[in-house]
């Protein structure tokens, strides 16, 4: 096992085949970047030629100034019957200027003579010739043995001649993909094993999650030899995608002592994550493994005491050491050092002998009685605890409100909401149209505020989940709404519960407002606002 | 290795510390069944106690006609200081009248002393007095090693003393658990190894997935001897989940020839998958693997008549064997299996032939690109198939509607739905109210159709999912409306779309009526009922 392995992400290439992956080429500029700070050492920018895209990259990318990672172009080897220096995809290659080049080629034979169509030999040579072609012409050159552990499982020797023409041709590293990804943990080791009697070249390492195995094969492969490890942030990629390296890069340095990254640069991983998720337009799953927002939540009152004093016999790792950061929820089962401790991570300075605190707790209690959940509606959660210690936020009042929806003759769906509030001693009236009764009172609530505090224009709903419970009373149902705004920048979630779904929603609306007005109030008061855009408090539920 | 494991589905306990997790007793009954349709040998249900929504689960889950899953109670070990007897915590599990009990007890000496705050010596204790306890009360009794392989590297001895007990006391199965998720396949396997020559009791696995590595250290686990396996659908759990059952099955039976389920019943894998995800109101991510949409998707022009041919050269394992398809991108060719047995399995006679199937393929797909999705909404489905071969099922029509939502004043919420009909050629026209809009709108549809179909009145609203889609399309959202609907004895679900929230609604209200109306036309047509009773269509939404 080395003591040391090179990170060479695909994310740009490989990740953005997953289904409803896209990224511009300003997308694809800025993750460079980002993994370039935190340190990856190859980053495969594309396969050029394949599409205007990738090429406009190559040329954009050369602009940056990049502390040390090394822009990567991918392609195949070349086209059967031609020579090396014919074929087109390997001059698109040359052509993009980078200085190296990760070629991929066929080691199953099935393959060669099925999808490439051509002979078993000359499959050989193709690999031969595009890699001594392309270190001839200076370039550190990765080969790709696709289909790989398939192929040597059916055709082990001609797996074994394809990677072996690759060596005799001075590749610089072979890495052995996992192609469908289907492979065990133990049939990589296996084969790792073997065939590091035959190869004396760098191995390097290529799965896919299709088994939901894909870090623990690359983990493995570590293990028996490999020193190049290709992956994805967050694991895109093609089916069910790529290895994560968000997952494997901490395996590695933390548990296993192999070195990847600088220490200070393992501390940017949660924000690479979540930046890469943002880009991609992908909600950050919470219960992504080392950089979920769940990743290091704690539930239960019972143990949140000896979690705060010992965290590291309940956490596997310091969340810290990846930039994430520990949380403790707030359920049904929590009580007192839980809302202590969320006190404190909220900056309320809240004594545990203060009498606010057992209030808080019983009034924390009537709600979730209700069917409140304050776990996935920290703001309303925060807007409780300010409460109890005498804080009001109330920034505006309701008189009242009325919502028709109508369908009419001709199919034609119309709802308007109608609402009159007070604010600052005036009293306001207005109407709005919008998609259902929920979207047309909150835009209704907006432009009624928004006269006196124009500041609400900055913010949107941004999801809308709502939720039946049955609880032991069969004979009226309630229904939970989640709300989730964003301002842009930030998000943040409120709830609301009532028999009533739009009830709900008014109590969700009114404290994603009173959250955000209070999070700003000295911008509030003063009237100020970075944007009046009534169209971005426009958006449809 | 064995050649058969035991599967120990624990969704319903350990899964809903999943945050955003939340199940119904009604929906974890549900889950109950359709678990037990797939073949898992144990479903653990809750914690008898710990709240009164777990106790009111195993009130109900005694109706239930199961085939052969073993319903189990989990809890803790007796409190220090106390006999077994005396222990309110092992007489509520008594009192549950499961035949298994999934008793946890702490192996990690720091946890007994800090979290417990007892000796290690009454743990001990605690642990041999409990299993004990229930095995002389007749239980099937199963050790659920807290946090063992944590404490194992920390106190080996103490770690192996606490198993010792177990077994001692006559526990049916050791279950070591990863609790804090950060193990190594390697750790797992060297532990166990090492184990074997102490322990002569069946030994289980509980994995956690904070490395990303819950499934793969499950695997290694039943390589080196484990024989009960614990995890969850979907790998729901607290932080990062537990061990995801829809990927250690398949892994298992299909790679590694253990067998855990039988292979008509791995076909229902996939649909198990998304009926959990519906009711637990999660978005089922297109790449999960073996279930996913995405999981057997081809991409790409080049390979897909050699993918068509060859497809077991091109997948890890044939879709069809855990009921997942292939779905080539570019192709049309996909779908038609999957129709006609849908069709043959509602005795709909359709032959491949008929132009119907090509027609309904295509309004199928275009419903999907609006946002339709059938897996959870058959009733639906059947709909559109039965459209599709010229039936119309259309039993009334709609003129119009109108719903005014009214928040007064003083602060009470109504809504009134007023509705004109034409049914039987003549027109009608009804008013309610209702808690909320679809509600009221539910009750005046019901009410104008009773008055000529009393049959409308027998069945009632039984859940309401909605789920707001973000498509492509940044401008506009969607939203999908999930109803189910029932008679009290049968259960049927409904899907409407529309960026408005009530014409979603209506929609899976409309098909709801005429699905049931459908099934009992000899009845409708004869103005049957058996209930006339407004009330039972009275239910809140």
């Amino acid at each position: 096992m080395a003591s040391e392995v090179k990170m060479y992400d695909t994310t740009l290439r490989d990740g953005t085949q997953g289904e409803g992956i896209s990224l511009s080429v300003d997308d694809k500029l800025k993750i460079t970047e980002k993994l370039d700070q935190l340190g990856v050492h190859y980053i495969e920018g594309g396969w050029p030629g394949s599409n205007p895209k990738d090429m406009s990259y190559f040329e954009e990318v050369k602009k940056l100034s990049l502390q040390s990672a090394v822009i990567t172009a991918f392609g195949s080897t070349r086209r059967p019957g031609v020579t090396a220096e014919e074929d087109p995809n390997l001059k698109r290659i040359l052509d993009s200027g980078v200085e190296a080049a990760a070629i991929f080629g066929k080691s199953w034979d099935f393959h060669v003579t099925e999808a490439l169509q051509t002979s078993l030999e000359e499959n050989v040579h193709m690999i031969y010739d595009s890699i001594r072609y392309l270190k001839e012409k200076g370039l550190e050159v990765i080969f790709d043995a696709e289909h790989f552990f398939d192929g040597y499982k059916y055709n082990q020797s001609y797996a074994i001649r394809t990677i072996e023409a690759a060596q005799e041709a001075g590749a610089d590293c072979i890495v052995l993909c996992d192609t469908n990804g289907g492979s065990l943990p133990s049939e990589i080791s296996g084969i790792l094993t073997e065939l590091q009697r035959d190869v004396t070249t760098s191995i390097g390492i290529h799965c896919h999650n299709d088994g939901e195995l894909a870090v623990a094969n690359t983990l493995e492969a570590v293990k028996t030899g490999a020193v190049h490890i290709q992956g994805t942030v967050n694991g895109y990629g093609e089916r069910c995608g790529n290895a994560n390296l968000i997952s494997v890069i901490p395996n590695l340095q933390l548990k296993m002592g192999i070195s990847c990254l600088g220490e200070e640069q393992l501390k940017q991983l949660t924000e690479v994550s979540i930046y890469v998720h943002e880009l991609a337009n992908q909600t950050p799953p919470n219960s992504q493994p080392f950089t979920g927002k769940s990743a290091f939540a704690h539930k239960g009152g019972m143990h949140v005491s000896a979690v705060l004093k010992h965290p590291e016999t309940y956490e596997h790792i310091t969340p810290e050491k990846i930039g994430n950061e520990r949380r403790v929820l707030v359920s049904e089962l929590s009580g007192q050092s839980n809302l202590l401790f969320k006190a404190e991570e909220l900056g309320i300075p809240l004594d545990k002998d203060n009498p606010a605190v057992k209030e808080t707790i019983e009034k924390m209690k009537k709600m979730e009685h209700l069917g409140y959940q304050y776990e996935a509606a920290e703001a309303s959660f925060e807007l409780l605890i300010r409460n109890g210690i005498g804080e009001k936020h109330e920034y505006f009042h309701l008189d009242h409100f009325k919502i028709i929806t109508d369908r009419e003759k001709q199919g034609t769906f119309t709802t308007e909401a109608v609402v009159k509030m007070d604010i600052q001693d005036q009293s306001i009236m207005t109407a709005a149209e919008g998609n259902g009764p929920v979207n047309a009172l909150d835009y209704a609530l907006r432009k009624a505020i928004g006269e006196y505090y124009p500041l609400v224009h900055e913010m949107y709903l941004s999801d809308y989940k709502v939720r039946v419970l049955d609880e032991a009373e069969a004979t009226a149902s309630t229904v939970r709404v989640l709300i989730e705004s964003s301002d842009g920048k930030e998000t943040w979630s409120t709830v609301g519960v009532s028999a009533n779904i739009v009830e709900a929603s008014w109590y969700a609306l009114v404290d994603s407002i009173r959250y955000y007005f209070m999070k700003h109030e000295d911008r509030l008061m003063k009237n100020e606002t970075t944007v009046f855009h009534p169209e971005i408090g426009v958006r449809n539920h």
